[in-house]
């Protein structure tokens, strides 16, 4: 199509609300605009983008016998009742009632309208495994929607279902499924992208991996080990400390430590090691406001998650009230009927610790747990850190990266099926529920995580499999009616050849026509220009400068074609 | 596919809440599965017949210079209050607040988030015109869903909206898409598509047009004349009245007609015509329930959306309160500083009529408006009726009948430009309000519609051209190894030709084998059995009988695909 007609601004100065470049770039490149907080359109360009990963992961579903169904945004509250999760999932669940009072809900995944659609289907044993997926619109009520398309509050997203009978079933398909996932991300440009362990959150189910790409952008922490294939979102990554060298045990002391209500401060004024005393870390469950004190090696955090995991309830950073009995700044262990006390592993072998006294501007020195509280209970409650121990091969080789999650795989077991009563008889007749996995990748946010990666200051660098045309062609100085005349002509030819071309044919200077072209991002740029056809030539350059010819105008055609071939096989 | 991994079931029995036949084969053929009142699911098989309507609208919409696009299902209600219609549209309209409490609608229409999109994009006259389109989830929370596919709550459209700077410049631009929607519903099977003057309802604007499949399952009710072009939608047919031989002036009488509530009962007891009668109809004002009476004569019926358009405001049947001074069922012409009289002109000519006494129990004979009222104007609030006066050719042959809307189109005017305040700097450097058109299909609609059109009592005759699969492969005897051998070795042979192939090879009868091919509806079937390989042939069947015959085996791929082209170009 041609430039002059394409809907949508593109302008120079960065807005000064983006904070991530692929934010900046698809506003200031007409890809998108914000209709309200995390609820965009999309333009021309963008659309163009997300139709061809689109079509990408349908394709890549269907090879693996995936079959492309439509569930409903709007379900019935009933549907997530049976699952339960009506009640479960918090204020990101958009509830509302319809014109006849019936409590509804918009679709932020779909396990339940899933099991819905093939629990009368899937009667007999015969009929499994397989596997139901739709790209639709999403809806997800965010707090803190942010960076343009990476978390918003609708999205686009590839979301698929699939039924087993049996557990070897599932795995057998979820490794299908995974190398779907890393066949789609490399065919939309991203070959980088790895998959770690992740936690199932609220889908409930076991096994889960996310597909991160690694990028200071991230939201997710992600942990890898250097020296083997460990690879675990933080939230999912077991913490291995080993505590050597520490003092055996000591007498306990009750030190006046006035106003110092860090474990960093205590420390610090004491001259003890951080990594030799007892932080104490408050929470509360979400749906009782019951505290939950953390104890934990006093340099290292907890991850909540594993915390909620533990307790099989979600929980949040405490607010202490005065009547809760709890001497904020100075808790150190000590019995109560009314809070539950958890020790983390990380306290192992410390013979003796600060930590604080439960009275203001008290700490002990030289606490002993098992001597001093009594008998307890050592759990994982610590976020890993960098350097640390790696669960998988017991080296000192993690390392703590950013990331963003562009898909998630996983086997959510009989959650769903048992919850909503989908059964099936197996082979000797018996009842039995299915098992599932399901798989979700979002459409918008890997358009965004392609830019990210594949930008430069004046625009993204889309790859040939995902770009919004594969050739810009730019006819400098369209006031000549020669060049004019021929730049039309090769228009036609390209287009008549197959080739998806963006035609700039505006009098224009040449550095709004490039400049625009670099916010467009076609792989291929094509100039014609009076110099050029005074010499009997075009110039070909790649967006990522890589490539940079010239050809003549009768071959123009063919040096392009030959250009792209060569960029689909990988080799630009 | 090989039908084995199908998902979704077929059966025999017809639905019992099942009103239409397409909804009734829909469901039976495991199309669609309801979640909700007018929500539903839709399983493999209609998802490709709409993924493939999509791209025939997707690829007509390039084709008259629309650029996709996508707006967001969830809006914010600050866009609606732009446009004034977050007040006025009804319950229809999904009203809910978000976590922060902000109200949020669900779009049911997106003419507000067009203008959004394009308004600093459309800054200067050289920019126009231009078109922007999507195909997305609509929600609209109806009343009443019925039909199966034909009134659902949660639908897919495909909605345009264009700009321009001229009433000229858009209804050429609106000719153009009249064209392509010709073109569509003819690519989909169903060129008896008529195009009728439609009301504009809610969206406002002048001239509009529906696309109507006359069917006499239609909720529409459609006005054309037999004897020129004339076509427009009962709500926005002229009624044209021409009152002769009646008896002139007589003298005014008050009678007795005890408990004779209805106009065709005085009549009858009064052993007068009907037509010589002025019935009175009673409205009420939608926002200020203020009375509105409309005389009428008595054979015919008031259109309510014309007595809309005439208040400029909606009206709904009345419900006549003791003391609103109307008497119920004895109603005539009376002067009231309250209540507005409005009166029909199918009254002019009638010199002396009956009509209400207002007093109960008593009517008039020998009413005469002008003697006995009073000046009155008269304005067109008849339905048009069966064998009516044509207005645009003047002869009685006006046809009633059903119709399903497919398809809308409306010369929006600037009323969106306006409210929402989108300008644009003309020649001479002025503002103006860009004019809009704005153009709707229904995707699930339009495929249950070809379904109502060609379909048998065992199942839908889908065209080639949305048909979920081109050629359906039955192997009788399965179980039959050579029959087997060969059935496998044909599929491989049809789906390395590129044709889409669904492939029955289960050990089932022949009969269950056929009953599901034509539940499925695919244009062609080809059957495999022991007795057609003995004479070295398969058997080729179009779902519609018209073409039966044998090829043999190694020329089946040639002779299906010789049989597609024939279909493809119309022939069969």
């Amino acid at each position: 199509m041609k430039l002059e007609k394409l809907v949508g601004d593109r302008f120079k100065e960065r807005p000064a609300d983006c904070v991530i470049d692929s934010h900046a770039l698809m506003i200031r490149g007409g890809y998108m605009k914000n209709v309200a907080n995390g609820i965009f359109s999309s333009y021309t360009i963008l659309r163009r983008i997300t139709r061809k990963i689109e079509q990408i992961i349908r394709e890549e579903m269907d090879a693996i016998d995936g079959q492309e169904v439509l569930f409903p945004v709007m379900l019935p509250a009933s549907l997530w009742q049976e699952s339960g999760r009506y009640e479960s999932v918090g204020r990101e669940l958009v509830r509302f009632n319809d014109r006849n009072d019936s409590p509804m809900l918009l679709g932020m995944t779909h396990e339940e309208a899933a099991v819905h659609l093939v629990r009368e289907y899937g009667q007999t044993y015969a009929k499994y495994p397989f596997m139901v997926y739709q790209i639709q619109t999403k809806v997800r009520d965010e707090p803190r929607p942010r960076g343009g398309l990476i978390r918003v509050r609708e999205f686009t997203m590839k979301d698929a279902y699939s039924f087993h009978t049996s557990q070897e079933d599932l795995e057998a398909y979820f490794m299908r499924c995974y190398r779907a996932y890393e066949k789609i991300f490399a065919r939309a440009g991203l070959p980088q992208v790895i998959a770690v362990t992740s936690d199932s959150g609220m889908m409930g189910g076991s096994t889960s991996h996310e597909f991160m790409l690694l990028t200071s952008i991230g939201e997710d922490t992600i942990v890898t080990c250097k020296d083997c294939g460990y690879r675990a979102n933080m939230e999912a990554a077991g913490s291995i400390v080993v505590n050597t060298g520490f003092d055996a045990s000591q007498q306990l002391e009750k030190v006046h430590t006035p106003e110092m209500k860090t474990i960093e401060g205590v420390c610090g004024y004491l001259g003890l090691p951080v990594e030799g005393s007892c932080k104490a870390v408050v929470y509360q469950k979400n749906l009782t406001d019951e505290y939950i004190i953390v104890f934990i090696r006093g340099d290292l955090d907890v991850n909540d998650t594993k915390l909620g995991n533990f307790l099989r309830e979600e929980v949040h950073p405490a607010d202490i009230t005065e009547d809760s009995g709890i001497t904020a700044g100075f808790i150190g262990p000590y019995h109560s009927d009314k809070i539950t006390m958890l020790f983390d592993k990380s306290l192992v072998g410390i013979e003796s610790m600060c930590c604080g006294a439960n009275e203001a501007d008290y700490h002990y020195t030289g606490f002993n747990i098992e001597r001093d509280y009594g008998a307890a209970e050592y759990h994982d409650f610590a976020k890993a850190v960098e350097g640390g121990v790696c669960p998988e091969c017991g080296k000192p080789s993690l390392s703590v990266s950013r990331g963003v999650e562009l898909g998630h795989i996983f086997q959510l077991g009989k959650k769903y099926t048992e919850s909503m009563n989908m059964s099936y008889a197996d082979a000797n007749g018996e009842r039995r529920h299915p098992i599932m996995g399901c798989y979700g990748i979002g459409v918008d946010r890997l358009a965004a995580s392609v830019c990210e990666v594949f930008h430069d200051e004046y625009g993204p660098m889309w790859p040939l499999s995902i770009a919004p045309w594969q050739v810009h062609l730019c006819c400098v100085r369209a006031d000549n009616e020669e060049v004019k005349a021929f730049a039309d002509e090769l228009y036609d030819r390209l287009l008549s050849e197959g080739i998806e071309v963006i035609y700039d044919d505006r009098v224009v200077s040449a550095g709004v026509m490039f400049s625009d072209a670099d916010l467009i991002g076609a792989p291929v740029r094509i100039i014609v220009s009076p110099r050029n056809l005074s010499e009997g030539c075009c110039e070909i350059v790649t967006r990522d400068k890589s490539v940079n010819m010239k050809a003549g105008n009768a071959d123009v055609t063919g040096a392009v074609k030959e250009l792209l071939k060569t960029m689909l096989a990988g080799s630009v």
